[in-house]
C-alpha cells in the first residue's frame, strides 16, 4: 500500500516548534511535504495575496520530508502547493501545531484554520492543530498521541467533503489529559482595548491588546472541554449561511 | 427620534467611487461615521494586525459624515472605531459597495464581508454590498434604491444576533433588476492556476490568477440569483461549527 501523501502546513512560520514536531509525528505515518510561511503569519485569517506575488525556495532541514518556504499567507501555501509545488495530491492537510489556542471564535482569525478551511474548499480532508499556550518554547509532546490518533483516524474514517476539523490541545500536562470531546465553537469574543502610544513624531498609534470573554458555560462548547482537561475537536464548516434564519428573512425581504 | 448611528467600512479603502456612493445613501438615511482602509486591502479576510501597530486621521471628504482612514485591514477598522473612534455605539455597520462580487465562497476571502461578520461578533447587526463589476469605474448607481431598502428593514427589524447579510448585485442596468431574493451560499470555489514568471535575478515569482468555478445549480443559490438578475441576500453566521456531523464525527472519535 502506498504512504499517504500529508502536507503540512501552519502560520507560525516553518521554523516554529509547533510545526517541527507535527512534521515529525506525520513521518511517522505518511509520505510528507511541508509548505508553509516563511515568517510569522498569525492573525492572517483568510487572507490571500492578490496586489503582490508570491515566491517559494525548498530548504534542507531534517528528516525524509521535503520542505517549501513560502513568501505569503498559510491560505497562499495551501493553493500554491496544489497549483505549483506537490507533484502528487495530498491524502490529507495538517495545520499547526499552532502556538496558542484556536478555539472558540479564534477559528475565523487563525490563519493555522484558514490554510485548513482552504484546504477544505479545495476538497481535501484537513485538521488544524493547536496547543493552548503560544509560548515559543511550549511543550509540544502533550498532545502527540491523540494527533496521531485523530490523524489515523481521518485517513480511515473520509469526513464529508466540506467539513475539517478544529483540534486545540488543553494547556496540561500529558498525563491530566482527560480524552478526546467532539464540540461546538463556543459563543465568545475578544473585548478588545487598543494600548494607545505616542511616536517620536508625536503621532498617536496604536497596538490591539485585550482579553477573551468567553459568554459560554454549554458542555458542548469548545472552551469548556477545554478548562476540563479535554482536547477540543469542532467540525467546521465553511458554508457560512445561516439556514434557520432563511424563511424569515425572506419574509423580512418579502414586506413592504 | 434620534437618527440612527451608521458605521460604513469596505475593503477597496476610503476613496473608492463604491465606499463613496454607500456613503452618500446613507448619509439619507441616519447620521453616519467611516473608518475604513487608507489603501486597498482587496483579499484579506478576516486579517487583524497583531505583529505590527495601527494609526488612523481624520480626513475632510464632502458631506456631513466624518471620515477616518485607517491604517489596518477592514477588520482592523471595526475594532478600533467600536474602541477608539466612535462616541456613540452604532446602530448599524453596513460595508462596501465592494467593486467585485462578494457571493459564494468569496465571503471568507473578503475584506468587506469579514468587516461586517467582526462587526456581527461584536453584536451589532451589519450588512455588506457588493457589485458583480470590479471596475474602479464601475456604475454604483444600479443597486441604490434595494441598498435604501435593505437598510431601512434591516433598521426596523432586527436580525438575530450573530447573522450578518451578505448583500451581492448583479452587473445588469438598474431597470433590469428584477427584485430580491434570499439565498444560501453556492457550493463553487476558485480554480487556481499561478502565472509563473522569472525576475531580473533569475528567481521564480508568482502571480495568483485563475477561474471561478461554479459547481451549484440550485435555484436556491446566490450565483443563480446573481446569474438571473436578482440581487442575492445570504443571512451569514460565524457559528462555523457543522453541526450535522457532530454526532458522526463523535462515533469516529470514539472508535478504537
Amino acid at each position: 500500500m502506498t504512504k499517504p501523501h500529508i502536507l503540512v502546513t501552519n502560520d507560525d512560520g516553518i521554523t516554529a516548534p509547533g510545526i517541527r514536531k507535527l512534521v515529525e509525528l506525520m513521518n511517522e505515518i505518511g509520505e510528507v511535504t511541508v509548505v508553509a510561511p516563511d515568517s510569522p503569519q498569525s492573525g492572517k485569517g483568510h487572507a490571500i495575496t492578490v496586489s503582490s506575488t508570491l515566491s517559494y525556495e525548498e530548504l534542507s532541514l531534517d528528516g525524509p520530508q521535503r520542505d517549501f518556504a513560502c513568501s505569503g499567507t498559510p491560505v497562499d501555501c495551501v493553493k500554491l502547493a496544489l497549483d505549483k509545488i506537490l507533484t502528487r495530491r495530498p491524502d490529507l492537510v495538517v495545520s499547526g501545531i499552532n502556538h496558542g489556542a484556536n478555539s472558540s471564535i479564534n477559528v475565523i482569525y487563525s490563519g493555522t484554520m484558514s490554510a485548513a478551511v482552504e484546504a477544505g474548499v479545495e476538497g481535501l480532508p484537513a485538521i488544524g492543530f493547536s496547543l493552548c499556550d503560544h509560548r515559543w518554547e511550549a511543550d509540544f509532546t502533550q498532545g502527540e498521541d491523540y494527533i496521531r490518533k485523530i490523524v489515523l483516524q481521518a485517513l480511515e474514517n473520509p469526513m464529508p467533503k466540506g467539513v475539517v476539523l478544529n483540534v486545540n490541545i488543553p494547556n496540561v500536562k500529558k498525563e491530566e489529559i482527560k480524552g478526546i470531546r467532539v464540540c461546538r465553537q463556543a459563543k465568545a469574543k475578544w473585548e478588545e482595548s487598543f494600548d494607545e502610544r505616542v511616536n517620536p513624531h508625536g503621532r498617536k498609534y496604536y497596538w490591539l491588546t485585550g482579553y477573551f470573554n468567553n459568554m459560554d458555560k454549554g458542555e458542548d462548547a469548545d472552551l469548556t472541554a477545554l478548562d476540563n482537561g479535554y482536547i477540543s475537536v469542532v467540525p467546521v464548516k465553511f458554508d457560512m449561511t445561516d439556514y434557520d434564519y432563511l424563511p424569515k428573512l425572506q419574509e423580512v425581504m418579502d414586506s413592504k
